[in-house]
């Protein structure tokens, strides 16, 4: 490895010292332009980056897309300053550019995201960054073998996160020696002591129980670093990491490992940077990746979908899985993975067909989604399914997937009561309110086999977070194979020029709606069924038509609860419309027990019988409103 | 300790294992007849729930309140069926009862709920039983010192979720030497065997170096067990697990130990129950728990709020801090925990106050709201603060939380763009949309100090998951100190008879509203302004009658994703009023960086700029409305 730099007569370790020192000015400097940041969080892990940089990394700044770049994740966000301080030392970003921090309209934002073109993910909220960077070296250990490291910068406060200790877990179970976590062990929290302070053993203790290799160093001493990190590339077979002590503020006598300086910018930053021996202009040259293997290409050829027989009954779940594996057919690049459910959500008929591109991700969600935005991030397809209910552990993820501006896709089944006898636990009931507010999200909820396997292969290239709700019960297929279903569009089901009322369901309650529709057109009532299988984006201009035909008058049916589903989706779109409003929404509104489907869907006031019963409000409140 | 059984003539080796055997036969029994559950699950761990029943556990099933009742939580809530075998074995419920498993309107569901009186909480969702136990066992041993112990069977592939090591953390943190876990190691998951199959040692290894005593046997041998849960009784000053290898479907040829057999019923109960050695009808009296510390009853006075001056600037959240304080000192069963950003919410306003109904829990939120929910357990009023976004991993406890039928108060810091600088991964943006979607729930959003203090005081009673959010800025103090807010009410800021347009509001909006108003006022143009401080549940009357007022023009605005927030909810309310309805929903629509508040709120068009545009764009269309 080749390194240049603007003070060539020094000595490699003097290098390290005086490029940690500048990496520490650079901290203090950007955050005393901006005002505010974690200079402090930046100074104790300085040395630790700066010998990392210098000797270590392998990446090309001018081609982050780079296959073979290595990784690195500052898991702890708030260090930024000091990432964009490296990235300044390495002649990515200007001086100018470094001093824009957390201005508005800059890249360098507070916590560090994919606004620049070197950083994978968002991080920032606390226990992300670890798992998305197993995901990042799972990929280069299975599906695409690269010859790269992922570096992750871990906060100690953030081993108290239960999702790190998932990440500790899947790293040694899939033996990722190309990992290699840098711990920066500096005692001090935001608000006080962390739990274990400089207690570095109790970490390492941690670490080795899970598996992996752990080197307990002085994170300031520059000599200790490189050897740990000599050790750490040279491990095989487990995940390594660098247990530092370090100090909080090392370097500036004012601050340094004194509580009460988390997130402040330093009283005064001109003695601070004396104190530092002033401001540096060292420039390293990063080592460029290795040019092999060459970047690779996947085909994108269209899937040969599974076909359904009208009339015929398929639980969605089970279409889901066939129709992703027939994905997986034509589509290389596409990956699945399970949190143990598979022979559950149907995932299992893509891991026999594909069992090397098949994640077991056992039950560890937040590692499942980490694991997909990782893939996600080497160019892959991600598929993630399990219970719809056993995503709620993962909205975080969720959330700082859409900010790191992830596409991934996920299958929750299980949706809703009609899960029946298993109980509330298992019932997804706000997976749609969930998934809908996650910035560029997409939420499908098909109602049969057929519209199931085509809004699969559509998720393939949508972008941002893709959520497909799926059902437990097989219920009966009502489209053709291969009927031109669209993100963002809807099915009218049923229409005629005498409807009164449009009902608009999606999943499992376009069966009740049908049903409903049958009884009331046995009264002579016609009634307009929408279905709503795009629930975001949604279909505006279908529903404007639909509720305008009925005048106002809408039933919104969803084995949800009330709020943030598919009745606030269907007011959300109409809120500007004009419309003189009657709407009722049918909806989960106590916590059920356990059940047969029907019983419960019953009990929810969801059914047909229900639907028929809000019709016949409507119309009956209507000559009332005639008179009024 | 007495033992009463129906076979006096047994050894006590001997009846624990045909007590363990009839747990097994009648687990068997229940499935069969319910034609679903978990047999296998509830089979391996028998014999750990017989020698604990019969002999270490201390319960009053008469009686379930009673302060001093241990507690026992079955995290692997699939094992309910070995739950309601042990509880028809101490005479709890009747055989026919029994047999009523999984049935619509039985106590008995699939997954154990506290619609049985002796169930703490619900699980089903593996890693939430014992975070909670956790917090039970903390409550015992700080504020309300009880001679309880906690009895938690987790089971192995509950062991991946991140959730359990947070737990394992924080109960070695806090020396909980009244929590066992029985940790029943039966090698197979749902679709497959664990990471680590028998390897206890594996499991023992990682709790012992999270400060815990483990105790690995053969989880069949009842001796062993006898002894284990001797020693764990006996270990002082930290947690114990008991790390049981088993068999799962144990003692049946045709399942046990072999794969494909969770959650299915068996395929012979009659030849299985045979081979169990037949029905039978062991009756066990289990110990009474010890009657002192008698019951405690806990005062509510009034507490003294806080008060703020109109005009002056106060954040929200700091009100939250003093008003939270005010409470501790009137009422000693509020209990106020942090995940160690004390000095952002302002809760270590409290902890300064009641240091000892303080609990620090590190960022370790899963475990947070699981503490919380185990001091509700125990009669207490736990109030859990951090930032609004942190909240966001904790979604699944929530959801578990309200299944449980449990009461909390959870308070989020820094929502919403306002947060400013430190950039999205800092900024709550889908935080009402998931406390929406909580059965029961209430969300409240003040927008100045002394409405914070009054609905902080409301909270401490207030049933179900309540959400508080709260601003990072000072924002201007608006109301007068003690003026009448009350949950699911509003208030009407501004109005006159010549109002145009409806502006609803909430937090840190309320004030871009002001100053929009005051600016249309300029122009002539009156607006309403609804200050919508309680989002669930929302003021309906107060709503209709300003929409209406204002011809169903109407404008929100929210620091939120545009889903499932207060414009969402402002429109449900509206549904069905008939009103032809404009509404603008001004939200935030693009992924914000970084910035000061005023900018973002600017960038995002949520600020009284976009507020003033979108009343002349409702007013613009008007008359081509009218026209049309």
């Amino acid at each position: 490895m080749t390194t240049k730099t603007h003070i060539p007569s020094l000595t490699r370790t003097e290098l390290w010292r005086e490029l940690a020192q500048q990496l520490r000015v650079d901290s203090i400097r950007a955050t005393a332009v901006s005002g505010s940041g974690h200079p402090t969080s930046s100074m104790s892990a300085a040395d630790l980056i700066a010998v990392l940089a210098e000797k270590y990394l392998r990446y090309d700044f001018e081609y982050p897309d780079h296959p073979n770049n290595d990784h690195l994740i500052f898991s702890k966000g708030h260090a930024s300053p000091l990432l964009y301080a490296l990235y300044a030392a390495g002649g990515a970003i200007s001086e100018e550019e470094l001093l824009s921090l957390r201005r508005f309209g800059s890249r360098l934002e507070g916590h560090p995201s994919p606004a620049l073109p070197w950083v994978d993910v968002a991080t920032g909220s606390l226990g992300f960054g670890l798992p998305v960077g197993v995901g990042v070296a799972l990929a280069a250990k299975t599906v695409d073998p690269r010859p790269y490291r992922v570096w992750v910068l871990l906060g100690d406060s953030e081993m108290a996160e239960g999702s790190v200790w998932e990440a500790f877990e899947h790293a040694s179970h899939w033996q990722l020696d190309n990992l290699t976590v840098v711990l920066d062990v500096n005692r001090l929290g935001q608000s006080g002591e962390t739990m274990h302070g400089w207690n570095a053993i109790s970490y390492a203790d941690r670490a080795r129980s899970f598996g992996w290799e752990a080197f307990v160093i002085d994170g300031h001493d520059v000599d200790a670093i490189d050897a740990a990190y000599a050790e750490a590339t040279a491990t095989n077979g487990r995940p390594t990491v660098v247990v530092a002590r370090t100090k909080k503020g090392k370097g500036v006598a004012a601050v340094e490992n004194k509580p009460g300086w988390h997130g402040k910018v330093l009283d005064d930053p001109e003695a601070a940077i004396a104190e530092l021996g002033g401001q540096r202009a060292i420039r390293i040259e990063i080592a460029p990746p290795p040019d092999d293997p060459p970047p690779r290409g996947y085909a994108v050829e269209e899937p040969a979908l599974p076909a359904y027989e009208v009339g015929t009954k398929t639980a969605t779940r089970r279409a889901y899985g066939e129709a992703l594996a027939a994905l997986g057919d034509t589509r290389k690049d596409v990956v699945a993975m399970d949190g143990e459910v598979s022979n559950s959500t149907f995932s299992g008929l893509f891991a026999d067909a594909h069992p090397d591109r098949f994640f077991e991700m056992f039950v560890a969600e937040q590692q499942m989604i980490a694991a997909a935005v990782g893939f996600d991030v080497r160019g892959l397809k991600p598929f993630a399914s399990a219970f719809a209910a056993f995503f709620s552990p993962t909205y975080d993820f969720i959330r700082m997937a859409a900010i790191s501006r992830a596409s991934l896709r996920v299958a929750g089944s299980h949706a809703g009561v009609a899960t029946g006898e298993d109980g509330p636990s298992q019932m997804a009931l706000e997976d749609i309110a969930m998934f809908r507010a996650v910035h560029g999200s997409t939420v499908l909820y098909p109602s049969d086999a057929n519209q199931t396997a085509k809004l699969v292969a559509l998720a393939a290239d949508n972008p941002g977070i893709t959520y497909l709700r799926a059902t437990r019960a097989d219920t009966r297929v009502i489209y053709p194979p291969h009927a031109p279903f669209r993100i963002g569009g809807s099915w009218l089901l049923r229409a005629t020029p005498r409807d009164r009322v449009t009902i608009a369901a999606a999943g499992i309650t376009v069966h009740e709606a049908i049903e409903a529709a049958r009884r009331l057109a046995v009264e002579g009532i016609g009634v307009r069924i929408l279905d709503v299988y795009s629930i975001k984006p949604i279909d505006r201009a279908a529903l404007l038509a639909s509720v305008r035909a009925t005048n106002g008058r809408l039933v919104t049916v969803e084995d949800h609860w009330p709020e943030g589903g598919l009745g606030d989706a269907v007011l959300a779109a109409l809120a500007d419309s004009g419309l003189p409003l009657h709407a009722v929404n049918l909806a989960v509104r106590d916590i059920p027990g356990s059940g047969q489907p029907a019983e419960l869907l019953h009990a929810a006031r969801i059914d047909a019988d229900a639907i028929v019963s809000a019709v016949h409000s409507l119309l009956a409140a209507e000559p009332a409103r005639k008179a009024a």
